[in-house]
């Protein structure tokens, strides 16, 4: 899933973030609430309609944004007190409140509220902070069943950290509630790619099959190729629209910065194999002298390039599980990419 | 002709300029000699390529940016020295190289270099720079027969300042040298609406009814009205796509501010009698959003809808001029946008 943060995948219009590939994006219940407010697009048609986006839109629940970029946070049994990192005013989101706004943006996809338990913590600490997200959960299906119009979704969250035990219990509880799906959160915070593999693995045995299992803030082809290893359906990270606004781009040869020097009279392609206008129309020399310029447009074609780039690598990824030669891919893929790196 | 300054129309896939109804865009040679360098254009393979725009490309002659953002010029027979407003490195702009310039960017349309007089001017100051870009107009024919591709044309560019009897003369020099099309250059600097216009129609009155006349760097929707009724076929200008990236649309009723707070809850299209994307997909509150939020989309929808208004605008007087009714059209135009204006 794209990152829509502020009801726009940035630098793109809808109809081109849509002919990338994408068939659902994710888009900020925590930025969107602060502005311009959720009963504000309520009002305004719902987010799909605000948006111009007539696929289906993932929310999360803002719990994750409420530590990374909010001040003042006070957490309590009923919700989390919080300062808008825009304007400084203080707003309360309970588990109520982060149905009760997803419900009025019209997301298809919901997710519970959880408290994104900060890394690293003790056990003790990870299992009350994942207790608290637990009873948040309950509180949310409760919610949800109240307010969800038909066709609606709701997605629980396991937490727990790194402790395996933890995990398991979260992933039981949850499981008992019964939610449509299931997220991995609270990974790729800085616990190192080998705990949080270890942990979705945990995570996952855990799951049910027969649901989405959707690992949350990843991330990379790698990420990729290691969460489908263990089970994971469903990805959403800013990684290629950031990269692609600061003028990294990911290509089958591994990344490329697009301001470097040595572009200025390349005329190939960025990437060869690719499909996309900014690959198909642009040479890396017209890319450079875009982005050195800061001109709009080279955020534009980087962006529409890295969306395409991962769509792609997910539409292959999908046959090769279909005719089960995903290993064989992972080589294919990643080899060339690690090359260029280590060159 | 929506203004490409630097190899883009700001804010816009190529794709996307093309569908508002481009059939033409303007290039500038001043900020392409400057960055990337028109060598390193030819060497990708010209500017069509570079660019992405498969269409005709009119490039100006520089002279103007010399004028208006470069510092420390000196003006001599042979040419002109400045000093780049990006590094302050010196260069020299001569008749010659200028057409040189355009030759290595493969431009469709190339326009002599002249001197853009600055306003006001005594008649005796105007004679001189008239008669300094007749000689140059010469020089500059001269280059592009020397380097020229078939089927590139050439225009002159009718100076003068304010002063009837030297717009004559002038584009009397021209006709007699001889070009593709003809422009009337120096103007919008100050001389107010009606010297402008005055001006207009003495030239257009000397210039051949057979040879495009191309009025630069106008304007606005009651510029293109006088102008053409007063023989003009060609224009260019950054308002649309200025006015789009500082969130100021051209509608039908005038123009409208989205960073305006009366627009937070509006759900209307911005310009009902619009066909573009940004008037069928979006309320006017979410383009007041984008805009807030300091989102691209913004710019971009708004740059879009503008050059969509411009090119229908156009469209629709190219056929009331075919009808003989151009009268009638500029009311039906021009009354609702000035009744908003001034309510």
């Amino acid at each position: 899933m794209p990152v829509g943060t502020a009801a726009t995948v940035k630098a793109m219009l809808p109809e081109t973030v849509r002919a990338t590939g994408a068939d659902i994006i994710l888009a900020n219940t925590y930025h969107l609430m602060l502005r311009p407010g959720a009963e504000r697009i309520a009002k305004l048609g719902g987010l799909h309609r605000f948006m111009g986006w007539g696929g289906p839109i993932l929310t999360d629940s803002g719990g994750y944004q409420v530590m990374s970029l909010s001040k003042l946070r006070r957490i309590e049994e009923h919700g989390v007190t919080f300062q808008s990192h825009i304007d400084g005013a203080t707003h309360l989101l309970t588990p109520d409140r982060a149905i009760e706004v997803q419900c009025l943006l019209g997301a298809d996809i919901q997710m519970v509220l959880d408290e994104c338990t900060p890394f690293p913590a003790t056990h003790a600490e990870a299992r009350s902070s994942m207790e608290l997200s637990m009873r948040w959960a309950e509180r949310s299906k409760q919610a949800f069943q109240r307010m969800a119009a038909p066709g609606q979704a709701l997605f629980g969250i396991v937490q727990g950290s790194v402790y395996p035990d933890l995990r398991e219990q979260s992933a039981g509880v949850l499981q008992d509630i019964g939610f449509d799906g299931y997220a991995v959160g609270g990974l790729a915070v800085g616990e190192g790619q080998a705990a949080m593999l270890d942990t979705v693995a945990v995570a996952t045995s855990v799951l049910p099959e027969d649901r989405p299992r959707y690992l949350m803030g990843v991330g990379t082809p790698e990420d990729f190729f290691d969460a489908v290893e263990r089970g994971c359906d469903l990805f959403d990270c800013v990684t290629p629209t950031r990269h692609g606004r600061t003028h990294q781009a990911f290509t089958s040869q591994g990344t490329v910065n697009l301001r470097n020097t040595q572009w200025r009279e390349d005329k190939s392609p960025l990437d060869a194999d690719c499909d996309c206008p900014a690959c198909e129309r642009f040479s890396r020399g017209t890319l450079r002298h875009l982005c050195i310029s800061g001109e709009m447009l080279g955020a534009m074609l980087l962006t529409l390039h890295n969306l395409r780039f991962f769509h792609r690598l997910l539409e292959r990824m999908r046959a090769a599980i279909a005719e089960d030669r995903l290993t064989a891919l992972r080589r294919e893929i990643l080899e060339p990419m690690t090359r260029r790196i280590n060159a």
